[in-house]
């Protein structure tokens, strides 16, 4: 199932989108999407009996406020690995630019907007606005202690992230938290599908700016993959329904060029991954 | 006024502390403390007619679960920034040890407790469990692009935080988040005292373990001031009511003895500030 958050006559609800993409049956009652994730699995959603053209609704990020941080998984792919620390953006040192454990941080809810929305440029904070596409894992049955065994179980589905990041921060505080927070900086949708809907092979990734891709990569390639994340952040973090998980990007971002190739006003940045459908985002001019 | 979030015959509830920390008058509603703040400006509380001793309740933190992560600070006293660079468990490359901008980090909502609550030593994981006594700003009044001169208007109280740190988790994983943020590794309160009440004096601040005093230091000393903080988190993210702000700690965490003083199952650590009270917290067993 693909489901939907939006607005429509001046209200936020969750529905369900049909497969062509087209017709959106609302939930009867009120409930945002986490709702459903935590009843999940003995409360089936009860839905409308009318249903909506997707053309006449505005699409909001399916968990258009998580409950709390975004988790992220940095320097997850091989090359992006080494592309990261060659730019000189990496506050961490590191013996090598493979991370021997996931290096893991958080993006604010705050930072979450939906397919079309604009990306807040922040044109008096940063010079280095930058993209990154991300599988984003959706927690359905929370826990702690949760194996990789295990961890699949606990997948409740999957939806495309765009991870901005304005380089020039994250690098002069440290840490990486105030670089990747900044208020517009989470693009998340368009939608999110359940994981039967996707299965558990790996999935392609794309991502373009004004239509010239810049990153395309397989999730097969993640250094830690997802059982490996989700053990490891459960291993002392019990983890919730509704929970979002930024499993890191892949080679191509800005900085991965010479010279970079930052985000710019009025840039479009779209993220694809097969079974996902597209995220996108267009930079905005500022105020 | 002293908000205090508490249990008493299986609910949680809400109420104001008398000036002898001897009576509590609750909430006539069954208001959070984060709904109180949201609305503080222009709505007074309204109580019940009955009042309940301090001793036949339980305490929880103020605010129990804050609605997005706790904002952190890092190395923000001199003596502290120096202490954690000559331990070896920063993963952070900086020239010098005092940063030159704020150092921000969070911990998730889930590692909230309260005065009293057992701190998890989470023994599988961590091998340097140690403490940090930091003040903890509350926000009132949210907003974006708050300069230093309106900061203080945004500050609704305080109350004290122990940014409990697994050490080697913290370097092991590069970014900090996941050392910051076991389960329990967040004990706030015992309550949250109003800034008129508290006043805009700096506080003094005592650290013990089992009685012996570790860290001893007052917030005039902090490197960047609660007003550079706000105005440099709220540059770029929105701040709302309920936002939670730990400030940074000062010399005398447990890595800053030789060999390092970790924490340990049955330790006791007390966090005190001047008008805050004392929030105490002993290590349990693990499982």
């Amino acid at each position: 199932m693909k489901f939907v958050t939006f607005r429509h006559e001046g209200t936020t609800r969750t529905g369900v989108l049909d497969a062509d993409n087209a017709q959106i049956t609302p939930l009867a009652n009120g409930e945002g999407l986490v709702d459903v994730i935590e009843t999940w699995d003995n409360h089936s959603p009860e839905f409308s009996n009318s249903t909506l053209s997707l053309e006449e609704v505005e699409l909001l990020a399916p968990i258009p406020r998580p409950r709390r941080n975004i988790f992220c998984i940095g320097r997850n792919y091989l090359e992006h690995a080494k592309e990261f620390a060659d730019s000189g953006f990496d506050a961490t040192a590191s013996a090598s630019h493979i991370p021997d454990y996931p290096v893991v941080f958080t993006k604010a809810p705050s930072t979450v907007i939906g397919t079309e929305a604009e990306i807040d440029p922040h044109l008096q904070l940063t010079d280095g606005l930058d993209y990154e596409a991300e599988l984003g894992v959706i927690i359905g049955t929370g826990g702690r202690n949760i194996t990789k065994e295990e961890a699949m179980n606990h997948v409740w589905g999957y939806t495309n992230i765009n991870d901005v990041t304005a380089r020039d921060m994250q690098k002069k505080h440290a840490q990486w938290f105030l670089g990747k927070s900044l208020d517009t900086h989470c693009p998340m949708g368009p939608w999110a599908v359940t994981r039967d809907e996707v299965g558990d092979e790996p999935l392609d990734l794309l991502c373009t700016v004004n239509g010239e891709t810049r990153q395309q990569a397989n999730t097969a390639d993640l250094i830690f993959d997802i059982p490996t994340i989700i053990e490891t952040i459960s291993a002392g973090i019990t983890l919730e329904p509704g929970d979002v998980i930024a499993t890191g990007t892949p080679v191509g971002v800005g900085i991965g060029f010479k010279p970079p190739k930052f985000l710019a006003p009025g840039d479009v940045v779209e993220v694809s991954f097969s079974k996902l459908g597209t995220l996108r985002n267009q930079v905005g001019h500022g105020q």
